[in-house]
């Protein structure tokens, strides 16, 4: 095999592209910033029971496996980094109060999540610690809506989901933790036949209620109907009307609920909401409530966040990053050399030519050219 | 074992230094743009022959390695991003005139370089492709002294070497090649009684030459001595005459040359120059020429480039990021809305105290709130 061949669903970011995903990370960490989220860099590699939070869940068949050649354990690459963030949340910062922080950085998965996708995706997002209010929840899907019209995406559909309904559809069903993660999958997938394959023992009233999720979809009325549908508890009420609250908060999008769209679903406890734009099947950026993801760090706090993949929404983002630039000869005068520095002081782009290679610069687009004219040096149109 | 421990020389990086690093990433970024240099982001994870280059280093005991499930092949964690971005130079730009690429991004490895240093360094660098002569070196080296004085680091020391020397002193040595390595190494680390051993069974005028290199330092005076000292050849002339070139034109620091400073050797071919600056023992970057890092992907070009581990460099850096806020309160009324998102949009930092926790933020400096004042809301100093 060839040595410049990468494996497969692995990629380099060539130029044109990595100049629009840096423009984009700036934006949005700039974006987060401003509503207070303090940036945090977790390490590539952890000890495997720190990533993997969620027993059952797939993120573990996702996950490279090494040895730590100095303690003999075994590490694992992350596969994902909120579970990275609660545990800086729980242990290293540890602070009593609200703590709003948010992260940038590679995810590396074993297998890619469809034929096209990507191994290494760049996964960016912001979450909040410490309070279990909706308030919290309104804060992070506003800051998600937010950052999608930051990078050019508009014309979003916001897509309203809770996780604690199947939890409260099992409550008082025998082994319903070893349950639960069975019927996530098939409910995120919409398959009805594997639905009523695992639902075959359960109580009538509970088959009905789970068979019934996958079609509790559209705009607000859908709480009507589930309110109607679903065995009333406490939980269930609460769950609805949670999502009845955020669902009338949201300006400008467009709002619907589907209370089976549990893609995604890795460690949530609550709300759950999923950004789509059109011509694009999967979310562009997902969130929710995972209250309980500290728990394995000791430590188990209120906790709302979302992220997205700065790769695939860097494919869709309608944004350019500028590409002029001043073709300055290369000299040993002085003068040159000083304006030269002080144009890039300001922030210019100035590509000295080097000897030889005066015509063959490619990527740049030299609208402007640093010129002698009456033995002073100045920048001109080309 | 406590999930929340990380594994040795392996760290999470907490909001103030992280919003420093990323402050600093952005920086050199900026700065390596203004000098033409365009963004490339190779992956983490590659084949292992295509992270290998330089066969006998100690690159690849540094290197992580792990089975790919789709492939069944050996891929590896970059230990370095040079190679890799080599390789983008060589088949996926393939520009045939001269191709300037930057990066930065994380790097892991197996064993860390010393007690208290990191596995997990920041690699941020430049490198120019397709130009042979001295020019090169000269852009990236003043490129270097520039990225230097944007992070605030000054009196710099700047130290040449050449990698030329070793190969022209064992030309016509017998297995010169297997000596090259185990040489590079004990001159790297002024190793003279290792020295002694590994020459042992040389011609005494090699002998006595390679014996000679680690007392051949000091300011560019050096070079005169090493002319007399060192046996006379073509090769031997030419890396004293770049050396005297390139020591010439360094305006604003201290320039040594010392023609055992090989440390960070790996696939280096010519001049070599490291940063040291007073009080911290290893250099604060380093750079070179490796015109044969290519050949392994079928297309050696002229290479010259320099890196610097961010972290490392971050510690010593005395540039502040700055952390002043505004308090709001979390209210539904829509003129706070409007009023937080427009401060936002101008770039100020708008934290809503969501409610119960409006005294306990600790990592901002609140120094203004949003208050209102006669049906107005209004800025106003703490």
């Amino acid at each position: 095999m060839s040595t410049w061949l990468l494996p497969e669903n692995i990629a380099d970011v060539l130029p044109s592209e990595a100049r629009k995903l840096e423009e984009l990370r700036r934006r949005v960490l700039d974006r987060f910033r401003c509503y207070g989220y303090e940036l945090v860099m977790p390490p590539m590699l952890e000890y495997l029971e720190s990533l993997l939070t969620a027993s059952g869940s797939d993120l573990d068949l996702r996950t490279f496996k090494l040895v730590d050649q100095l303690s003999g354990r075994s590490m694992g690459l992350r596969a994902d980094i909120t579970p990275q963030v609660s545990r800086i949340d729980a242990h290293l910062l540890n602070r009593q109060g609200v703590t709003r922080l948010c992260y940038a950085g590679s995810v590396l998965q074993t297998r890619p999540r469809g034929m096209h996708a990507t191994r290494e995706p760049y996964q960016i997002g912001a979450e909040i610690y410490g309070h279990a209010g909706l308030e919290a929840d309104l804060e992070v899907q506003q800051l998600m809506l937010d950052t999608l019209a930051l990078i050019g995406l508009t014309d979003v559909r916001l897509d309203l989901c809770h996780a604690g309904v199947l939890g409260a559809l099992l409550a008082g069903v025998p082994d319903a933790q070893a349950r639960e993660y069975p019927l996530f999958a098939a409910l995120a997938g919409k398959d009805v036949s594997l639905l009523r394959e695992l639902t075959a023992d359960l109580p009538e009233a509970t088959r009905a209620a789970l068979l019934a999720l996958p079609t509790l979809y559209g705009d607000a009325a859908v709480l009507e109907r589930a309110r109607a549908t679903l065995p009333s508890s406490p939980a269930v009420t609460r769950a609805l009307d949670e999502l009845a609250f955020l669902a009338a908060q949201v300006e400008g999008v467009e709002v619907s609920i589907d209370l089976a769209d549990l893609r995604g679903y890795q460690y949530h406890s609550g709300v759950m909401f999923s950004a789509y734009i059109d011509g694009v099947p999967n979310a562009v950026a997902r969130g929710g409530r995972y209250d309980h993801i500290g728990e394995i760090y000791g430590r188990a706090r209120a906790a709302t966040g979302f992220s997205l993949d700065l790769r695939e929404v860097g494919r869709i983002s309608p944004i350019e990053a500028r590409s002029s630039a001043i073709l300055a000869p290369w000299t040993h005068d002085a003068a040159v050399r000083e304006r030269v520095a002080a144009l890039r002081d300001a922030g210019e782009v100035v590509i000295q030519a080097l000897p030889g290679h005066e015509h063959t610069v490619d990527e740049f687009d030299f609208d402007r050219v640093l010129v002698q004219r009456d033995g002073t040096w100045r920048v001109e149109s080309r």
